[in-house]
């Protein structure tokens, strides 16, 4: 068994409003032949407010890749460290217990990756194993969760921390008028998650299968253009069309585990724009508040990139599930690649007492769905952003 | 079982000898304060030629950042084709046959990562998984190995290809005065390996166990850092004398199995350098010959990074081996991180025949070894590079 536990989920002081980046996009890019397009692709998105790493002023500035990535390599080690330790904590496990460490992040580059920081500085582990992943963009929140997943079914009892970095706004290029850029500019927020992946015990998504999929012939249709500015997002116009492509493999998945895609409990869905998550939702079959977590993520923090499956799944720990719930998690991303796994809620009560609190997997409740919440109103975090310095 | 069969290896036809390389530093650093010690330097590596993908005065030029990675994606999939079909056809499976794609490379980079290009243009299924490591750097030939084993635990029949694609000369710094980069352009090499892992059947090194371990403290001795001109290699004058924590860390490893990291059959280690070659054979009381398969790949290849160990572990198919025949393979890299395996030879006839050629893990025997080649002749290689233009 491989139980996903409560994922933790910093997001930085600073923000920018909807109404903040189109007056922005209005005024830098005033005489842009396609603005008018891009103005609505922006108030499409429905995002009501982003995070930063940085004040917007700064945020807005190209010091070069050079300085930017240095900054994104002080800024993870200043910010990763709460993170994890609230992820650890909250799994009831301590560094010295975890076994491998998944570090996905797609928005800054270091060889070596930031797990050998990790390793000598917040106390795991020498012999921990160290699972880096920095190309696979949105997709990496899913792939993260399969790996560990992988990882727990090749050594059971194992455990896995997941670590999602993603600082999105430093990939911000000012020069670039490539209108998927120009999209991405109003789109993406700044984030880091961290989740454990029990192997023994645990309360949250305990899972049951996963599996990759992609999207024939699309390799280009999110993609970096690497310079010597950085990373260049580029999003061709017929991503959010993929969905039709997707909606029958994790029908595939679900059938192999004798489930019903449409018919479950629970969905944690990448957030990459409202269009993806309305297309889904319309394929499958459930009510647009299937998705509501997904939703809230992307209204309250824009796509955080690898980080929204867990920041979704952070939402769905505090609004609670019975045990036997069943659910599916997916992450989509370049490639086009989804990767998605199926799970059964678990509460670790099982564990206290020593036994399971019944047949979790087979338990054919279906449970009811709270209201769906009003997209533009933002609900509290349990995990306020604190107003510290960089380190 | 998983076992790592018989890599296919590609170099490219363009070539540089020592002398041609000392020649070089002399000319393009006479000014250097520090040139003496440089050529002292490279002289030590024992490199007598290395290859490259491009012609010696275009690898000498700096076309920036972004035609350099396009010239990576561009050649990697001209060049990845063929190594991938032999490597298939090697291990006797198809593209189809594969479950999951390790592809590992510290020279470029790009997202979505070229697993993508690779399952939609060879032949490979959309679902199989992708796992793309671009910063564990010489370390990454190692953890490839591990996490296709880890696959394997986790899905017992399915088959991994590990992608190996160093293309080290596109990240040679005309204006990086520093000791460490000034070495780097004396010592690494371009190449392709790529290798089969198969669930059930197969020839060669079957696994029975590997680990990771972090040189605690050590995660700036190499390093890239990133710029605007590329990723700029930084090396610790320290490095070398890491193998006095990294061999007990190979002996726990075979403790953990009942093995003997001084006694093994055959060892297929990564070739940083003479010094590391020479201080392992020291602290494992080895005879130098033990490690002839990455003496030999350094003198004629150069420091391949990531692809080093298939390299050598092709030299060991081609020597030959007895069933039950007991080995180590260890990459290493940034971090400082070791990523070793311990694995038993197996024949395939014990697969046609359906049946084991005996308890292979249980053998006692130990295999005589042939005698060390002379370090500085080139033995013919099996695979000859091909004259072919660049798509």
């Amino acid at each position: 068994m491989a139980v996903l536990c409560r994922p933790a989920v910093w997001v930085p002081e600073n923000t920018i409003s909807m109404e903040e980046t189109l007056a922005l996009a209005r005024r830098l890019h005033a005489g842009h032949q396609r603005l008018p397009l891009v103005l609505r692709m922006i108030k499409n998105t429905g995002v009501a407010k982003r995070h930063l790493v940085q004040p917007l002023a700064v945020t807005l500035t190209h010091p070069g890749f050079e300085a930017r990535n240095r900054f994104y390599v002080r800024e993870a080690r200043a910010r990763v460290p709460d993170v994890v330790k609230e992820a650890l904590s909250s799994a009831e496990v301590t560094a010295r217990d975890i076994d491998t460490i998944v570090f996905v992040s797609c928005t800054g580059f270091t060889m070596p990756p930031l797990t050998s920081w990790m390793i000598n500085e917040l106390g795991f582990r020498s012999n921990t194993r160290q699972i880096p992943i920095a190309q696979l963009g949105c997709a990496a929140g899913g792939a993260a969760v399969n790996r560990a997943h992988d990882f727990c079914r090749a050594y059971p009892g194992s455990n896995v921390l997941i670590v999602a970095c993603e600082f999105c706004s430093l990939c911000y290029q000012p020069d670039d008028l490539d209108v998927g850029s120009l999209l991405s500019d109003g789109l993406f927020g700044d984030a880091i998650a961290a989740a454990v992946m029990r192997g023994s015990g645990g309360e949250g998504m305990e899972l049951v299968g996963n599996a990759s999929h992609l999207v024939p012939g699309t390799e280009d249709w999110i993609a970096y253009e690497v310079k010597a500015t950085g990373f260049h997002f580029r999003l061709d116009k017929r991503v959010p069309g993929t969905m039709n492509v997707i909606a029958p493999a994790l029908d595939t998945l679900a059938e192999a585990h004798g489930w019903d895609a449409t018919d479950l409990d629970f969905y944690i869905i990448h957030a990459g724009g409202p269009r993806i998550l309305d297309d889904l939702c319309g394929y499958l079959k459930v009510p647009p508040k299937a998705f509501r977590h997904s939703r809230a993520t992307l209204t309250e923090y824009g796509n955080i990139a690898s980080a929204v499956v867990f920041e979704a799944l952070r939402r769905q720990f505090a609004e609670g599930l019975p045990p036997g719930a069943r659910g599916l998690l997916a992450g989509f991303g370049p490639g086009i690649t989804a990767e998605s796994s199926l799970g059964t809620w678990v509460h670790s009560d099982r564990v206290r007492s020593g036994r399971r609190t019944g047949n979790v997997d087979a338990l054919p409740v279906k449970l009811p769905v709270p209201p769906e919440p009003d997209r533009h109103s933002e609900t509290p975090s349990p995990h306020k952003p604190k107003n510290r310095g960089s380190a």
